[in-house]
Formats: structure tokens, C-alpha cells, sequence
């Protein structure tokens, strides 16, 4: 699902390009002053950063602006610092990931994989320099988020509140991928708690919760603001999380922009598997959930048991109970009312989608 | 060669490992609410951390004392973090490097490939879980040398000046990083200007200039000092790092800890190197140097060799040369007697070394 589909336009996204492209314009002169391979670096990653739909800066800036923020060129380096962190996240994914192709066209990692095979390396050397330059190319996002942050003019208290939370972004990320690799060396489903958790880890607290409040702590709201938004941000990404998954084995191919099976024959842990894994019919699916070999018809197969045991609608409801938690969130009477027009979207999106 | 014979010891170093405990076990303390597996995450990056020698809070702790600066407990955070720098780097080189040892012990991908291969993975497999949770980890370490600048209490302008220090050091070791892996595509050995060129970037700047400068910056010095520590670190790096490449040649291996062939037979990029190569001699070895079947004879061969051609003696007179170009800088009347007695040893244990 597109997240760009969730939110209502928010001014100051033209500065968060900016802020972007004055980054990269930078950094491209900086790194230039070392040699034209570096450059090259440089100029991969800012490809691999354009073209995203700027969810986070979209929340960053919605934040700020409907809570009566007015610095728009100010905040935006803080939108574009959140971006900058989604660039890092999803290059090292990739590189975890063994994927060398993003969007549709290589990342980091398969443009570099595409040069060492020209300089005549083994498919498996050329491999290993592609995820190298990946593990560099995420590095440099990653730091420059924090420097991003540096350049943002606040009062000293404020300025490290904003480094807590990009801290608490990275933090909990991290943990989602960790524990992302650490239950696929289990071969049983995890419980659905878990698959929660993993949501809030790996989507809520980067995507939802952290630009959220950094946009609210920035505009100077109040306590109960940042604590509601947290709030919403987290039953939010949940929801988001959870439909997504649904998607990934259920979506329409052309929309998703994704196999359907892809998750299926990887064994992704996700809510339907956890749902079905304590079920009877758990035992006729569970040799070809998360095997290579998997087939067209052995997808089929694995979905029409997904629906038939509930597992399907036992998501969607699930979806659906999240996103309506995070609605509560927002109608306890601490957002603004404008701010509450501009998110309220997200929730309805993700319940519009999977049913 | 251990950095830590190069330096007198400076006050503060119990400072900086308190200042490193305390982060340890916060991090854990937060580690530990999301799950055992992350807890243990982060007690294995610990111990990565721990049994280093100190070499670049070494270097902040000097140039903040000899500078002046009182506040030792402040300057112990600004210590750490470039430990924390130094942690996430290696942990990063090592997922580069492919290796799964450092310092004798299981580095973070050597433990999670053993906890792979003992959930029953493929051995592929398990390095590639070892390798993943490596780059998880050193992302940890590298964003929370960020966390741990902003704890620093200094004005604003000297935290932005702190910043860009630390984000140098990190654009530069990137840099080297990627530039090492270019050059390792390109069969030719790369003139000596590359070298010392990738000696700066991966050595010098993170290792000496930025350390040091930051401790002048937050002892408050004058620019003329922070520009001289600038340069005889610049100096002092490459010089260091020259004389390194030749212990890993002709080095003891008992006192160099490693092996005194491992350079040879992946053909390393050295000043050794880059002389031999443009003499007739090197017809006769350059079959020999990066080959991974080199036997210890081929390697005595190539040591012959190097010998005979000059190509030793060469780099050891380089390695001198840069410390003497150190050592004038410090010198030139900017660095107060007491810095310069505390730095002046580095140069001359480089020289020791090689001679």
C-alpha cells in the first residue's frame, strides 16, 4: 500500500526537497574533493533517496504546521533528517535482505554489484561489493540524519528532545530488524503479541510515532499533544503494518507493486501465519509456507486456506481494531481539530484497503 | 603495532569507561523491555566495545587536558563517543572484511553465525545472519556517538562544531572505506599519492585529527592550535598507518598479533606495493601478491624481493618522513610544551617501529 495515498498534502514538502537537494549538493562537492568514485557514491544514494513518497517529512510537517509551527524552511530539516533515516533503514534492509533492486531499478547494492561483475569479479564476489557499498551508502544516511538535525535552529532543550527521538527511531528499528532475523532462525510462528510488537518496532516508531512528536516538540505543542500523537502513531503504524501484510498476500499485484507470493514462499511472520499456525489446518499448509520451491498453485492453495480458516478476515479485523484505536487517539480532545482532518485519513486508508 | 604504546596516559581514561559503562547499561536497561534477544544484541556489542585500547579517547583526553580544559567528566563523553565511533566501524569492516574474528574472540557476526549454525542453518546461511546482525550492530554503535555528543555540555556553537568534527571523522572513514573497495577492482596498484590518500581518510582522520581537535575545541583553544593538531594528526596518521602496512609485512607476528602473509596474499594496497610495482622486479611477484593460494614460501619470496628492490626501505623512510612532518607541526610554537611532551612519543614509536 502506498503510504503517499494516506495523508492530506501538507505545505513545506517543496523545502523538505529542498533541504534534501541542498544536502546532496553539498555533500556531492565535499565528497568530489576526494575523487570522482566517491562522488559516484554519493550521487547512488541521492538516486536512492529521490523518489520516495516522503511519508515521514509528510508527518513531520503536518505535525508542525497544524500545531501552529511557522518556521516551514526550519522544520523542514527535520522532515528531510526522518527521510534521510528511511533512506538509511531501507539500504541496510536491502542489504540484509540480499535485494539488490528498489522501485523497480537497482539500489545501492545492484549498481555496485553491476560495476564489480563489469570489472570482471565472480557473480559471488561481485555480490559481496555490492553489499559492502551498501553497508557504506547506509552508513553515510544514517550519520547525516544526525547532522541534519544539527542544523536545526532551536533552544538546546529542544534540539536534544529531537535527538532523543530520532534516537528512540534508530533504537527501535534496529530492534525490529533484529528480531526480524532472530525469529526466522525459529521455525515456529510466533505469537501474535510478538507480530505486534514487530509492527510497532519496525514501522510505527520511524514512520508514525517519531516524526509525529518530532514535529509536534518542534512546534513547542504541549505534553499531551506529543503524548496523544505518540499514541495514534503507534496504533497507526500497527494498522498500517498489519494491512500491508495482508496486502503482500492478498493485494492486487499491479497496485501492490509486489508479488503476492513473495511473502508466502519467504514464510514472513506476519498476523495471518501467527493466526493460522495454532489452527488444524496449520498442518496442510505448513511444509510450503516459507519454502523456495513454492509454486503458483501451492500459493493458491495456501490462500484459500487462509481464508477459509478466518485467518484472512481475523487480520483485517485486526487492521481495522488498530486503525480505530488510533482514531480514539486523536478524538480524545488534545489534537487540535485540523490536525485531527489531516490524520484521520491514514486510519481510514489502511480500514478502506483491506476490506 | 598496539596504538596504545604511542601515548603517554592521560587523567580521564576511567571517566571515559565510566562514561561507556553508563551507556552500556541504559541501553540494555532499554534493550531488555523489548526482549531477551535485543538484550543480548546489546551485550555482545558491549563486548566488542570493551578490551580496546582507548587510543582515540586517548587522544580527546589529552588535547582537553594539556589544553586546559577542567571538566573531565564532560569531556570523558566526547571521549566515548569516538570509542563508540571506532566500535561501529571495525564492527562494519569486519561485515566488509567478512570476518567473523577480531582480537582472537568471536566478533558480533562470529556470534551470530555460531547461534545460526546452532538453529541448524545452512553454513551460508549462518554467515549471512552473522553478517546481517553486524551491520545492525555497528548501525547502533554509529548513531550512538551521535546520542552520546549530544550529553556534551557546551554552547551551542562548540556542539555544532563537536558535530561536524564527528561527521567528518565519518565521511572520511566512509570514504577510505569505499575507496579500498574500488581499488580492490582495479587489478593495477594504485600510485603512491592513493595511498597515502586512503592512509588519511581511514587512519588519520578518525583516528587522530578529529579526536584531537574536538579536545581542543571543548577545552576552548585557539583555531591556530586546532589547526596545527589538525595537521600533525593528518601527518601522524599516515605515518602510523604506512608503518602498519610494513609490520604487516615484515612484522613479528607475536608482538603484530596477526599473521605477517595475510596482507600479501590479498594483496593489499601499501606503500610496499605501489613502489614495486613500477620496478622490473615486479614481474617476477606480481602473479604471487593477491593470490589465494600464496604459500609461506611464496611469501618469503616476496619479502626477498621487497627487500632487495627497495620497496622496504622505501616505506619505512616514508613512514619516517611523515613523522618527522608531524613532528615539526608540533613544533611550530602554536602547541603548548605540555601537548606537545604528550603527543611527541606517537611519532617516535612510529619510527622505533620500523627501523
Amino acid at each position: 500500500m502506498d503510504m503517499d495515498t494516506l495523508l492530506v498534502e501538507p505545505g513545506g514538502l517543496e523545502q523538505v526537497e529542498d533541504a534534501l537537494g541542498r544536502f546532496f549538493e553539498e555533500s556531492k562537492v565535499r565528497a568530489a574533493k576526494i575523487g570522482p568514485g566517491y562522488h559516484a557514491l554519493w550521487e547512488t544514494l541521492e538516486r536512492c533517496t529521490a523518489g520516495g513518497k516522503r511519508f515521514r517529512p509528510r508527518m513531520v510537517m503536518s505535525a508542525y504546521q497544524m500545531l501552529g509551527g511557522r518556521d516551514i524552511e526550519n522544520a523542514a530539516e527535520l522532515g528531510a533528517a526522518f527521510e534521510l533515516l528511511h533512506t538509511a533503514l531501507i539500504v541496510h534492509d536491502d542489504v540484509i535482505d540480499r535485494d539488490f533492486v528498489r522501485r523497480g531499478i537497482p539500489n545501492v547494492s545492484g549498481h555496485y554489484r553491476s560495476v564489480a561483475e563489469g570489472a570482471g569479479l565472480s557473480p559471488e564476489g561481485a555480490r559481496h561489493v555490492g553489499l559492502s557499498a551498501g553497508v557504506i551508502a547506509g552508513d553515510l544516511a544514517l550519520s547525516n540524519a544526525y547532522r541534519l538535525l544539527e542544523r536545526i535552529e532551536a533552544p538546546t532543550a529542544t534540539r536534544r528532545r529531537l535527538g532523543q527521538i530520532l534516537d528512540e527511531a534508530v533504537f527501535a528499528s534496529a530492534a525490529g530488524e533484529f528480531l526480524d532475523i532472530e525469529s526466522s532462525l525459529d521455525p515456529a510462528m510466533p505469537p501474535l503479541e510478538d507480530i505486534v510488537q514487530m509492527a510497532r518496532l519496525k514501522t510505527s516508531v520511524y514512520s508514525f510515532e517519531g516524526p509525529l512528536q518530532a514535529g509536534a516538540v518542534l512546534a513547542g505543542a504541549d505534553e499531551e499533544v506529543i503524548g496523544r500523537l505518540g499514541d495514534f502513531g503507534r496504533d497507526a503504524g500497527i494498522a498500517y503494518q498489519i494491512a500491508d501484510d495482508l496486502l503482500g498476500v492478498f493485494g492486487n499485484e499491479t497496485r501492490t507493486g509486489k508479488t503476492n507470493w513473495g511473502d508466502l514462499r519467504e514464510g514472513k511472520r506476519t498476523a495471518l501465519m501467527s493466526f493460522v499456525a495454532d489452527r488444524p489446518e496449520w498442518s496442510s499448509i505448513s511444509s510450503l509456507v516459507g519454502s523456495p520451491g513454492m509454486s503458483a498453485s501451492d500459493a493458491d492453495y495456501v490462500r484459500r486456506i487462509l481464508v477459509d480458516s478466518g485467518a484472512r478476515d481475523y487480520s483485517a479485523d485486526l487492521a481495522a481494531d488498530y486503525a480505530s484505536r488510533a482514531r480514539t487517539h486523536l478524538e480524545s480532545g488534545a489534537v487540535p481539530p485540523a490536525l485531527r482532518t489531516a490524520l484521520e485519513p491514514v486510519v481510514t486508508a489502511v480500514v478502506d484497503r483491506v476490506r
